[in-house]
């Protein structure tokens, strides 16, 4: 059961409320965010919605029998969409295309990157410089002065950042420098890190476990939501089966679904989804069909140069020939 | 390596090209098909490949590494194109829909979907008359008197027929009345019968094991084409993993690899594929855009009647209006 | 529910008892098997079980909730021993071992294997005559005539053959040859081969399906007991997962289950359960401890010359020494 | 390469070492660790390994062609045994039992559960107090409050705790309390926890991941290892499949894998490993068989009344057969 709040309710409203929750031995769970102040009520008696909904100093009362709550779209109808300033928008209507390179490497390859995206008028640059790898003896990024040096390059072109966060530590000396946290993979279920990207206001672009389910994925975006942070992206980008012709296993079934049951809006990765170069193209085409809100894509100026994922980096030129395909399978999409 | 024969070839050729792979210990398979005659050898030496190119009889040779030979597009870069006759062609260039209830349950039922399909210019009707099922106890399909009944209607209407075939015993008294063998996802690797179905002249649509890799699928259809029917068309249906928001997992990863290996068409399944009835839609268009030549969904008057799989089976009302989707789309994809 | 029906039961009671399930609108399924006569009834309605237990010519009748019934532990208490003849029987204390090759290749080696067979006290041989292979390029057995010379030998030397059948067509030629017939992976879930296996009275041994469910497999059980055959064993051969360290994942876990949810004997078979020879033996002492009531191993005189799965097959003296651990482990557990 | 450095180099001798790698293109990482001191080349060349075995200051070379190095069994072929203190010993030859209660709850409940431990000589206890939890709502533990008291009564006791850290700021203020850490399932990708964990002398039980691989296992404890910490054992606690029937599903092929391919105690879980409390003493004693240095598992004074996991959780009773027929299959196993 999710309780919105009016921003107005006092204390002996909130008591009397609680007061009503006990007696139906709901257990309580208080969310402010930057948007609204909630009360999750979770427990298993059956009772008249109306006669807590009549409380004063509540604004809206709806059961989600799910157990995520706060990013059902059983509550809150109207998609959301997340807005990164500067007309940069990512939700139901706005598609969203994210590129760059899998690591952040240089100046120059951050000057050559951001050229491109600007040639094509992509807004969102993607790249790592805290990156996760197998092997502690793999290259692990340029760290957080690679941050700032791409920063000082995408503030003059007026290209957003998005990258990935590995730790809580990490936040606070990021936070200025990023406009879209990621979370990865491997810490699609890291709870202390969802927690503490909770507690920020900065959108975060939460990544599917490696075999996670699409219940675990929305319960991890519950885990951000109810810490206070509502700007909230999902993100398919394949899952770990027993086939080994590429590299994951693509599932659109689950961004069909995610985008009827959350609110949120949801990205697809056909680079790390499929794992392949030469079908990067089709894959990403086939998620805008099945409903992706946004896509996210690595590109390289040379992919058999890259310092990882080469494998499945679009050079320029495939990347050019994609957005333009994307934007038409889009808009074909949204004459349906 | 597959060496095309020329239809020419003497007895006395062909004896002296033996001698030439018996002497780099190459094994060899003879293969005789309605369009061709072809000699398979397997063997691990190094040779000039013109040393046995340049013997009489012999029309062209190629390398082929994979595991599957025939069925590889290394040899045969135009993609194969199915015809059924009555301007019906399934393969690049010519989309195919093919749509119908899961089983037939009676004539009633027949002459509905028929005039649904005839509304909507679909040409190929499917339907289970005998049904793999788990449990023995459940409805197991009309048999060979639902089929001569289901063709009655057909034939008339000037629609084909796809439907499954379970045993080798079963295919003489079916022949007649299919235009489609298909094999289901549970015999994906019941090799003798697909060694049976190698032997006849009908058109095959070869399903991928619940967890068949893309290998075994082409491995599979090397088995038909071996046995002597070119013939063949490649389904994707979704495959079992551990996820449980829906029934199967489709995997277009699988659509794009298989038609980039192959020359044989590609037909998605995204009844099966998914299993949700109200997903079937944007996981179909999602299969064109990964590159599916055709796609095969369950219809049926009542979905809420059928006699099976009614949770994934599309009202006529909702698959008039895929049918128009998937035309703009395939349009779109071909523009490219 | 399961009606066991006295043998006595005339026409009339028969009748009777057909009303009385209509009225609760039960669809019946009669089964007469070697042991018994039985009457599935299949529906969902509540009703006071005595109503139909007290009419006459009933033994007994039990509700059996799963979706396999004859096949559940829920109606027969009492484990299934499988007699072969000559003292050798399988299932709760009894156990099997079952050793051979994974083909059988000529008749030095059947005397060979023999040989080492009786050595060691082993009573039942493996090997197979018709085999399942990928490719249809591969070595697919000696057939039938291999089946024969094999014969020749075991029955001088008073051992009993266990073989995989593919297809009912076999089943007529193999029938007098064999003392148990195996269901392979491939073929868990071709219902045709498995009502066929109902109507014979030979002991079948089912593997589970290559990413099989602990239910399909059961289903797939009822499918031959329901067809008038109680003699089945269900053998866990590993499952099919994203792990590559090994051939397949053993799954203990299905065998400690399969053994509270049915009657039936269970058989592990760790040369394919994991699918590298040297952790063959680990293996198949942790199937007897998870709860086996016998395994089948592969075994060959020179595993490095095997024509098939010589990598996953034991030597002779690898062999011995694993059949004196299996005793000494299954005494262990005995005596818990 | 694995190079083992005499404790006596002198910075002379090592900038010769270095050159000598430079000079082949090997890329270095020098690792200190609570027991040696060890640099580890990673590069492509062949090169004679005498060449700078022979150098001043070396102890040992090995070659190790695995992505993971130090934590091989290829350079270090004794198995590593962890010591704990006061004659608690894990790995070959020193069988571990760690057992206790999904969650620390109260007092009284670490009270009951050390009293039983001590009556079956039981010296390691498990229990969570960081919970990592799927919902936000759930229960989380009692945090480092929890720690303490349950520490207070340990000490006393002379009982081991091993328990879960799930963040590098945890481990500060654990680390006094603690004798083992544990890294759960949802982090063994966590690298940032990993390469803290390696920077701490005590010892880390570092679980595979929910579907992760034998090899990113290892590649984790590699983490661990090259940060400084030589005392990690590795621990199965089953694999996410298709399979319903159970809750994961138990890898016993992989506890036979890891024990060849590294030097480190391998521990199964089969509470986590199966799920089902009925089952969990066959899949303990069969992880014995397939070579475990111990188990972890779930014991908790009135399973249906526990916090979390009740379902999976040994009664007291149950235990104490557990844990003699595991001496009893130890035993046995260590006669082979």
């Amino acid at each position: 059961m999710i309780i919105q709040l009016e921003s107005t309710i006092t204390t002996d409203q909130k008591d009397q409320l609680a007061q009503q929750l006990e007696k139906i031995r709901y257990q309580t769970n208080e969310v402010n965010t930057q948007f609204g102040h909630y009360l999750i009520g979770i427990g298993k008696a059956e009772f008249d919605i109306r006669s807590i909904g009549n409380l004063p100093g509540i604004k809206d009362i709806h059961r989600v029998s799910d157990a995520y709550k706060l990013v059902s779209k059983k509550w809150k109808v109207e998609d959301t969409v997340i807005d990164l300033g500067d007309g940069v928008r990512i939700g139901t209507g706005h598609f969203a295309v994210m590129a760059g390179p899998c690591s952040i490497e240089s100046e120059e390859q951050i000057a050559s990157t951001i050229e491109h995206l600007q040639a094509n008028g992509i807004k969102i640059m993607r790249g790592g410089v805290y990156k996760p790898r197998s092997s502690p003896y793999s290259f692990r990024g340029l760290g957080i002065d690679g941050l700032k040096m791409w920063y000082e390059q995408t503030r003059e072109a007026g290209i957003k950042i998005i990258t990935e966060v590995m730790m809580t530590e990490q936040i606070d000396a990021m936070i200025d420098y990023v406009d879209i946290f990621q979370v990865g993979a491997r810490n699609a279920q890291n709870f202390n890190l969802l927690d503490a990207l909770g507690k920020v206001d900065k959108p975060v672009l939460l990544k599917r476990g490696i075999s996670g389910t699409v219940e675990e994925l929305l319960q991890a975006a519950e885990y951000i939501f109810s810490n206070g942070n509502e700007r909230i992206m999902l993100c398919e980008r394949g899952i770990r089966s027993y086939e080994s012709a590429y590299r994951n296993t693509m599932d659109l079934n689950a961004v069909a679904i995610l985008k009827e049951k959350s609110h949120l809006p949801v990205i697809a990765d056909p680079s790390h989804g499929i794992g392949v170069r030469r079908f990067v193209d089709k894959i990403a085409l086939a998620s805008v069909m099945a409903g992706a809100d946004g896509v996210i894509v690595e590109v390289h100026q040379r992919p058999e140069k890259a310092f990882s994922d080469g494998q499945q980096t679009l050079s320029y030129k495939e990347a050019e020939r994609l957005y333009s395909r994307l934007r038409q399978t889009y808009g074909l999409r949204e004459s349906f």
